[in-house]
């Protein structure tokens, strides 16, 4: 695409014990052999997996006029014959919430372990004309929780972090209550709030200066029950460099992360120094 | 998306006798209650319904920058309840290849018919913000085909025509002959020549001038036995202005069309007089 390519990978992850799939987008300043390029992680949402962002979103386009790699994950482990990891599709497969389970029976899903230690590594390995050590990450809804928490824990590896209708408070949500009572299990409230709620790593954020973009749509569906985007904003008072757009008349889909994401990617590249 | 509204519609096709749906994407210009926009058709591939091209093909970003409209319908007609209608990937549901059958058991897949008559009174109902009468046409592989053979058979309804990997010579392709054989039944090799087979159709071309833009990627799967877009450009010669373009190391999937997507609504906009 673009001059790039888009590259499908398999691998056997030790950090979830199951094969996992990942799409890169190697834009073409790195597919001809130049210098090592940035990148970003894009986080999906709820029932996605490594393929929906890469097909429905349109990001290679300015990906491969700024010079950025795209690395997009999975959603949680895949196949791992947990009683019932198929039945809903706001929990279990396709719905891992970018945590590290404690409670025994989903004790496999640690996708927090798996995109900030295991990924990493293996796009190191796998395609050296990235340059890792110079990311940033980004997120829809479930995935923007993930990008959001995992950026403010983890402030060093990330040179900005973006949203596209994130679960800014999940402790307060619904499909975060599910996940964490389901993930992390008796006494969720307070490992959540303390691991795993965007707005309440916000409210304690104390790291080096972190550029936030975050959109949400007028019309999405989700934007009071769900996404709780004004909790965030509050938090993020002298906190975080956090630019927060509402976006009239959009919803919760697709058609919003592509109409929105050469804004993301340019804020991105902008802080990744991308080169092109 | 980009301003401008994605609208699915369903309606009851006379033409076809079931229910069909069919995508707009109506661009700001219009949306917003200006001079009425130049419509671009277009016509999906084997297997697609009218909502890939809506979803994967990244098309509204130009299509809202230059004003013009998107009509994308689906490639046959669904639910008649013609027995083996859904056995087969290509032919039957999903494959209607833009012809009126003639085969008793097939004559109510009339989809030629619906593209070029029932349709556009349809949308001209339904969006009196389109100029329906100020159109072009485009598609991929089997609606590329469709594109080029109801263009050249409708030269003064349409202002310009383009297609990615179209199926250019189709009774020389085994999915042309299989779908020729089933719908048109015996005697189909004169009556697809006549008709439906793009390469005859341009050898026999004396229309006005009509501007043709075409797509192929080295690297697409079916080049050599299905698509013959060699065929074409030889048959065109001096009948069509033809750009023909063959691009290096990609294939037939909407990577490539989201690739070259921007080329094709900029040359329909340019041929359309879209004043945005």
């Amino acid at each position: 695409m673009f001059g790039g390519l888009v590259r499908r990978y398999q691998h056997q992850s030790e950090e979830l014990g199951c094969s996992m799939n990942f799409t890169l987008f190697v834009p073409p300043a790195a597919a001809a052999g130049g210098a090592k390029v940035p990148v970003i992680y894009y986080l999906s949402g709820l029932t996605c997996t490594d393929e929906n962002f890469t097909i429905k979103a349109g990001a290679q386009r300015k990906a491969a006029e700024l010079g950025v790699a795209l690395v997009a994950p999975d959603t949680s482990p895949r196949g791992l014959g947990i009683e019932g990891e198929d039945d809903s599709w706001d929990f279990g497969t396709g719905a891992g919430f970018y945590l590290d389970a404690t409670s025994p029976k989903w004790k496999q899903y640690r996708m927090y372990s798996y995109i900030t230690r295991e990924l990493p590594a293996v796009v190191r390995a796998t395609a050296p004309e990235l340059d890792v050590g110079n990311a940033s990450i980004m997120g829809h809804s479930m995935g923007g929780h993930g990008a959001l928490t995992i950026a403010l824990k983890n402030p060093a590896a990330f040179k900005s972090v973006s949203a596209f209708a994130p679960i800014c408070n999940p402790t307060q949500a619904p499909w975060g209550q599910k996940a964490f009572a389901g993930y992390l299990g008796e006494g969720w409230e307070s490992a959540a709030a303390e691991q795993y709620d965007a707005t309440e790593l916000a409210k304690r954020y104390d790291g080096p200066q972190l550029p936030v973009l975050m959109d949400n749509g007028t019309d999405d569906e989700y934007l009071k029950t769900q996404l709780h985007p004004w909790a965030f904003e509050e938090a993020a008072k002298g906190k975080l460099a956090l630019q927060s757009r509402m976006q009239e008349g959009y919803d919760h889909s697709y058609f919003a992360i592509s109409t929105f994401i050469d804004d993301h990617i340019a804020f991105h590249a902008k802080h990744l120094g991308a080169a092109a």
